[in-house]
């Protein structure tokens, strides 16, 4: 039976005539939560709209519209010639929490109820490249050199006369244009020619990696990881649930035997030959090829992380592992971040042909790719030869800043850590020379205004020496010597 | 004991005169695969370099420097006084297999060794919208009419005067700017406030439901799912290990009660409520109640896929279920594609507190976002009022097409189909009047230069009768007589 509304309706209501939203709005809005709450139950009737129009100060149609608008989305019913209800349908709210939806005020709680992936990323930091960008923050490239000028060049040629090539969903794999101009830089400048079928884009180098470990590996199985190794990395793949088979590196790069004869059965090993990071390394050939061996003997995959391979500064990049790959092991990782700028968010892999449809499909299924416009400009910048002299230009810019940070290193650093410039990269390796922990020393050089990570922060197991990561790509050549003085004022004073 | 190379070097090498490739590049490379294919045996010595300049014909300076880039890739070494060799140190290499590296060749072999989510991507299609453009094309908005001289506008205004704020890694959840303007756009046209901090971005739609399975639910897990539903999601969930809870759809929308009753242990429900697709029916207020019932005694949660909201012809669109969760178990998702365009592939979720940190993280680990720029534009395009505009203008661009295609259709298809336009969305089904089979029905429609999805595709379980879906709002009123008396045609034919 109905019950009729004792009293007015004005005390659920707060209405405020200075604020920007009407007040037919705040009517509607606060009737809607006061249903929503349980102060007007299910069954209620409401007053005549006669004496609602009164009570709220609005118009018979504005009232009107206002109750028509609740009824539509099912709050209210009206029952002919009874009056306007609060639909008796409805079911009795549950109790409201205890706290309110606002970040500011989210009290110590139970952690939510996550999946064990959920549990993994709520512990794990994902925190690249958050920071101020300090001098020597490590990865950073001369993005104050990149020539803007000629990307929207690129955009405009490719949006002009209302094209709309770009509005579509686009190719699954990435746009058949950006994967031919890729095909054929790796062809020219990594001399490793594929078919641009064999290619797909992903959102960025970390979705690369994550469709190539969701389709090669399942949770539990192993992974080949080199400790140090690049701790997102790391993170992204514990995180998915996979086993990490910690390896061994040296000046030849990650140590496939003692990796072979540990975990043979790993499904997968990701490796960085061309510079590992943070130790810049390069990977022997006689390793390259014994990783090939114990791939094919076991069925296992490569997953070839082109890193840097773009910034060599003692001649040639070496060739990739997929290029001398004969058994179609290995899956090739490529990215944009450093050899355009960070905030691009295109990378890509060279699948072998056997894995191209499986990729494709997953692919389309968890991201589907990126913004079809900005790889049509990023096609054009690539075919257009600005991508190749961009990188000209800034292989010889690092080189000479390279230069400029280990002049300046040498004196500066002198008795207090030794300088460690691999030939390729955007990144120096500062070995401290007493024994003081590398993430206290850190704080001191952060408070002197500069950046650097721990190599500690790298480190999973074996523990190595202390040192500290620097960028010298990002640091103009004059600023080297006053801001090698200064860190090296930070670490006198640790 | 090192063995002298028998006989000239030559045979091992294909100099080809005419070709792009210097013929420096060639020797060299053609040396590194006669020594990777074991034509040249690791510590064979090849023959002095004053024999080798006359067999190749290149000058002793240049014949010196492809030596010297093969000693520094590891391929032949120097031993004092006596000589070059292939690199000792070198495996031997393994049998090359039996068919060569490219797509066209690809023999019928077993699959590949995949992971399960691998496994189950090779035989599952992502194919949605890889389509020719045809009148008809469901989702298909009217992407000729898209404000593209607006868009460039937004493009110059971020990029002019060298700024690099679009350059850097950005923020692991989206450009604050942009997470500002949709929490602003919520707050105005979907009533639904929220913290901007609440928000990430992600590469499309699909991305965005990738991040909330993953983090919410684990393998095997059950996720309800309508049926019939969005087929390419259902591809998704099923790809990666979830066990799909199909729960019946009526005018009211998802069945609640059924699947409460039959799946109460499921982690997740996945729900269309402003408009199920394919069908159009809206989830009733009571349902949206009770599904939030069942996730709060449940500790369950609601990804609700505020699919097609932004088109209702009818009045304002009914508030999201997020508006009226109490209990903070909703995940909100929307997306650009298209609303905007489907090539801008971007997505966005809104979380409730207690997850934020959990999904920023697992976000910055498998895809770090979309391109900055692309997100710098969208803030751009949403702040200067561009996007309420083009929404609005759009709305009455469907209502009338819609109109159109309903009073066209009613006279072209009577005795054929029952056109059912619900009061939302893109698209109108054609209920079949005979039990003809839909799948086979599409072919003859393909053949007439039209396109239609039929309702089997997106039929799980539960068989339906035989429909197509269409969609109208890609579709000029003046073309839709022409159009839908050639679709009749078809469907007479078959």
């Amino acid at each position: 039976m109905a019950k009729q509304l004792e009293g007015p309706i004005l005390p659920f209501l707060r209405l405020d005539a200075a604020a920007a939203v009407p007040k037919f709005r705040q009517v509607q809005d606060q009737l809607r939560q006061a249903i929503l709450k349980g102060h007007l139950r299910p069954g209620t009737r409401l007053p005549a709209s006669r004496i609602l129009c009164e009570e709220v100060g609005l118009s018979r149609q504005t009232l009107v519209r206002v109750l028509e608008n609740l009824k539509a989305e099912g709050y209210l019913e009206a029952r002919q010639g009874a009056g306007t209800f609060v639909s008796a349908a409805l079911p009795r709210p549950a109790a409201i929490p205890r706290w309110q939806k606002s970040l500011a005020n989210v009290p110590d709680m139970p952690p939510p109820r996550l999946s064990r992936i959920g549990d993994l990323s709520r512990q794990m930091s994902a925190d690249i490249g958050q920071f101020e960008p300090m001098p020597f923050l490590p990865n950073r490239p001369a993005i104050d050199r990149f020539p803007f000028a000629l990307w929207r060049k690129c955009w405009n040629s490719v949006t002009r006369g209302g094209k709309v090539a770009a509005l579509g969903y686009g190719d699954l794999g990435g746009e058949l244009i950006l994967r031919q101009r890729i095909a054929e830089y790796l062809a020219v400048h990594r001399h490793d020619p594929c078919d641009p079928e064999q290619i797909v884009i992903t959102p960025g180098g970390h979705a690369a990696f994550t469709l190539a470990v969701l389709a090669l590996a399942d949770p539990g199985d192993g992974i080949w990881f080199e400790d140090p190794g690049p701790v997102t990395t790391y993170n992204l793949f514990h995180t998915l649930g996979f086993r990490l088979c910690l390896t061994d590196v040296d000046g030849d790069g990650m140590d496939v035997a003692g990796a072979a004869a540990r975990y043979p059965g790993a499904r997968l090993a990701f490796v960085m030959p061309s510079r590992h990071h943070p130790l810049g390394v390069t990977l022997s050939l006689p390793r390259r090829l014994a990783l090939l061996e114990w791939a094919r003997a076991n069925d296992a995959w490569i997953l070839e992380d082109d890193y840097d391979s773009e910034f060599r500064y003692d001649g040639a990049p070496l060739p990739s592992i997929r290029s001398i790959d004969s058994h179609d092991r290995v899956i090739y990782a490529g990215s944009f971040s450093k050899a355009l700028y960070p905030g691009v968010r295109v990378g890509y892999l060279v699948l072998p042909p056997q894995l191209v449809g499986t990729f494709r499909n997953l692919s389309g299924l968890i991201n589907r790719s990126v913004p079809v416009e900005t790889q049509l400009v990023l096609a054009e910048f690539i075919g257009g030869g600005h991508f190749a002299s961009h990188l000209r230009r800034m292989r010889g810019l690092y080189a000479e800043r390279r230069e400029a940070f280990i002049d300046a290193g040498k004196v500066a650093l002198a008795g207090l850590a030794n300088i460690d410039c691999s030939e390729s990269g955007l990144n120096a390796l500062a070995w401290l020379t007493d024994g003081r922990d590398d993430r206290a020393v850190r704080q001191d050089v952060l408070e002197a205004g500069l950046q650097c990570y721990p190599l500690s922060d790298y480190t999973v197991a074996t523990p190595r020496p202390s040192a500290l990561i620097l960028g010298y790509a990002g640091v103009p050549t004059e600023r080297m010597r006053p801001y090698l003085a200064r860190f090296a004022e930070a670490l006198s004073r640790s």
